[in-house]
């Protein structure tokens, strides 16, 4: 029925021209995989090619898989220019500048605080070590009230972590691993409990996929993310198929935030419109309830006014402004932000990953070669065009994606400044800076790659068993 | 998908045509507010112009930004004057005929069957006795696909009954028990399990209430509806704030329909608009789920394709009308439905009766007196001025709402003729009549204390937890 709306292709809009392409190209795809006739397979081609020239008719450029066009949250890069603006929501993230979307303009937008000098002593004082390279490094930049947070770990008052992921393939990459390496630490430094949603109701709403396909895919993306290091004792993961039927506090702050949000105001903050599935309009409710305690009534032993901790990437950030505007007015405390960079493709900072072309970014189940390969043929260079003028001018770690990746992942602080000086010196040849990360991403892998074979259905059973964990409330 | 992209106007509804308007009145907005060429806007404006002329030669009214048409809900009541439309929807019943409701055209604007004498005769057959007095007396009057549900019953087939209650406050009225007492019969005449929903979430979204008291009214409206005299070993009773967190199957199955419904045609369905909450929104799914046996694994043992039956009034049809219409879709068989009539206001069958105003309504929990006072101060009487025109004339039972609660509650069918004959012929007066509804009134709800006197807790918490009914699926 939904389809029928759009029966005529000159009334939809850009975005959704977009994903009646993407549509159609996993329908002909799937055709294919499944074998179906021919000419079933022909007539769905030619629909395709027929949809990609309205969507080129209407939006001036070619369809590209994974880029939508830009119309949500435009934030503007320093010129006036609309191609220079900054596209992000929690679905997309564009910008045209090389160095990738502009934090400092995004931390206005947003409204949110940067993560200065002051806030990451005032960290190291209260956990009494050097705060993580994340942190250091500007990768973990803006927050909401972690003073706050930290106000109540010094005064012996106790918090919760909250992230989580959308399971929407099988393979993760290495990008997905940023927010989940850095929960760990702080699990690790404050010694708190941590719990991981999986979306796959999300992913079942927006993607072709079935309920049974999003909860595999949890899954399999929860062994990824226990392969991370979390501790059992401390950790629950849940999908959110699995536990919504199984907790009896969940469902309750979901009806609660939902009597408490309108169509207009996800309709401002996320983008919906009246052809949307009511689905997509409630589930914004579903991300926010985990940053309550009582909705892990087995862990807090139903203690309501725990102070919760979101670790995660910027574009999750509208769900948990909602989340924060809608928490007094059902009498829970507003959750705290802490918000990371975009990880980069390795064709450059202007786009975040997609797990959905393998060349984009280098994945956990990628073999050494493979790591090898790709950086040297797809990772983005800051360096010149000879090797005379590289010598001559340096290259720029600004746009290099080699060196924004090392540093993600190369923890040795004085290694990565001495690399910088010698790259941007001339000294140090893209080929050599290359081969540096590929050093440093293929043990990395492989460690995971490791660590995830030890994980056992049974493992991953345990984590997503709804339990007390090992704390006191 | 592929066959929308060939539709035409003509084929559409008025809800599609009116979302079409809409979107292509965003077009133009967006066209101008972009200053597109002027060739560009003035082809997008006739195109609108052209659509809203579709849109009032289907509906005969002119398109009006934000109010789909009334698809569903008005129904013109032998008149041609506006002001003579019955009003039927999930919260509103308006007619400004003395009848009632005109529930032949209802079944003609809504697309149902009547359930004719050859229905009744089919039924009688079916399960070897004679059929209910609600039948009978076209109480229920109209039906979806019963006939199918025999054919299942005949081949040996299950089916299980669903109906429900919206607990809006602790006191329950007569009115209520009607759906009740005919699902209890049906139980008892086809030995098939039930379940009955109790939407605390929908009444906590609704009115100013919390969860928790919406789960009391739950709990209180539970002993009303067992002292109906329900088989504890058949019945499985739930109040969604608690079963959604205990079921795996029933959140997945909220997910599935949540997929395949739009905001448009909430909108168009309920009347829901931008300013309702998000929770509002999604709920048509949540009271559409149980319509699916997948919803209650304990119950059916994982089967998914147990045919569903629903007798209630047939203000909830929109919601099971939806619910058919998503059914297919998701690969389940679509629910029957059987539906009753409106329960007169003691004052008269222009109105629903409503828990709210305490003198329209016998209430379950009346002592005697209370009935007596209401019955002869509230009920509308048909009957004459004075007793001398009362003689000659005789009283009108089809607007008598005495005569009408007895059509209800009197179940000796020549008792109801002879006092039919009385009363049109002016033998019996409206004092007397009254006095009959009074003497079946009394002991009917002193009975059913006495029943709900005998419903503890405990028998509550029996009929609400999820478990094995005694059935073998």
């Amino acid at each position: 029925m939904a389809d029928s709306l759009n029966c005529d292709l000159k009334s939809l809009t850009p975005l959704q021209l977009f994903e009646r392409v993407t549509e159609q190209g996993e329908k002909v795809r799937a055709l294919k995989a499944g074998k179906a006739p021919k000419d079933e397979i022909d007539a769905a081609v030619r629909m395709l090619l027929s949809l990609k020239l309205s969507y080129k008719t209407a939006t001036g450029q070619d369809y590209q898989a994974g880029l939508p066009p830009k119309d949500l949250v435009l934030i503007n890069n320093g010129t006036t220019k609309e191609e220079d603006e900054d596209l992000v929501d929690p679905w997309n993230v564009q910008t045209s500048n090389a160095k990738g979307v502009d934090y400092d303009k995004l931390i206005v937008r947003f409204g949110s605080s940067k993560i200065d000098t002051d806030l990451i002593n005032r960290i190291e004082r209260a956990i009494g070590q050097k705060p993580h390279h994340f942190l250091r490094r500007g990768i973990f930049f803006s927050h909401r009230d972690m003073d706050q947070v930290l106000d109540a770990y010094e005064n012996k008052k106790p918090f919760y972590l909250y992230t989580g992921r959308g399971p929407s393939s099988q393979a993760m990459h290495v990008g997905h691993l940023i927010p989940f390496m850095f929960t760990k630490w702080l699990q690790e430094v404050f010694d708190v409990p941590l719990v991981i949603q999986l979306t796959d109701d999300e992913k079942y709403l927006w993607k072709d996929m079935t309920v049974e396909k999003a909860y595999e895919y949890a899954k399999e993306n929860a062994k990824d993310i226990i392969a991370c290091g979390f501790d059992i004792n401390k950790t629950f993961i849940f999908s959110d198929l699995d536990y919504l039927g199984t907790s009896a506090g969940f469902y309750k702050n979901i009806v609660k935030v939902q009597k408490h949000v309108t169509f207009n105001q996800v309709k401002g903050i996320f983008g919906f419109t009246d052809s949307d599935c009511i689905g997509k309009i409630s589930f914004p409710a579903i991300q926010a309830a985990p940053s309550f305690s009582s909705s892990f009534p087995q862990i807090f032993n139903g203690k309501e006014n725990i102070q919760c901790l979101i670790p995660c990437a910027i574009d999750q950030d509208p769900y948990f402004r909602m989340t924060r505007d809608v928490a007094p007015r059902i009498g829970q405390p507003k959750p705290a932000l802490l918000h990371s960079v975009f990880f980069p493709a390795l064709q450059g900072a202007q786009t975040k990953m997609s797990a959905s072309d393998p060349n984009s970014s280098i994945f956990l189940t990628d073999t050494p070669k493979q790591i090898k390969t790709k950086i040297n043929k797809h990772a983005f260079s800051g360096g010149r065009d000879t090797i005379e003028e590289h010598r001559k001018y340096g290259g720029n770690c600004e746009v290099d994606v080699s060196f924004m990746y090392l540093t993600f992942f190369l923890e040795d602080d004085d290694r990565l400044e001495q690399l910088k000086q010698a790259y941007t010196s001339g000294e140090l040849l893209t080929g050599e800076l290359k081969k540096v990360l590929i050093e440093t991403m293929q043990p990395l892998v492989a460690a995971h790659q490791e660590r995830r074979k030890q994980v056992t259905d049974e493992i991953v059973k345990q984590f997503m068993t709804p339990r007390k964990l090992a704390f006191e409330f």
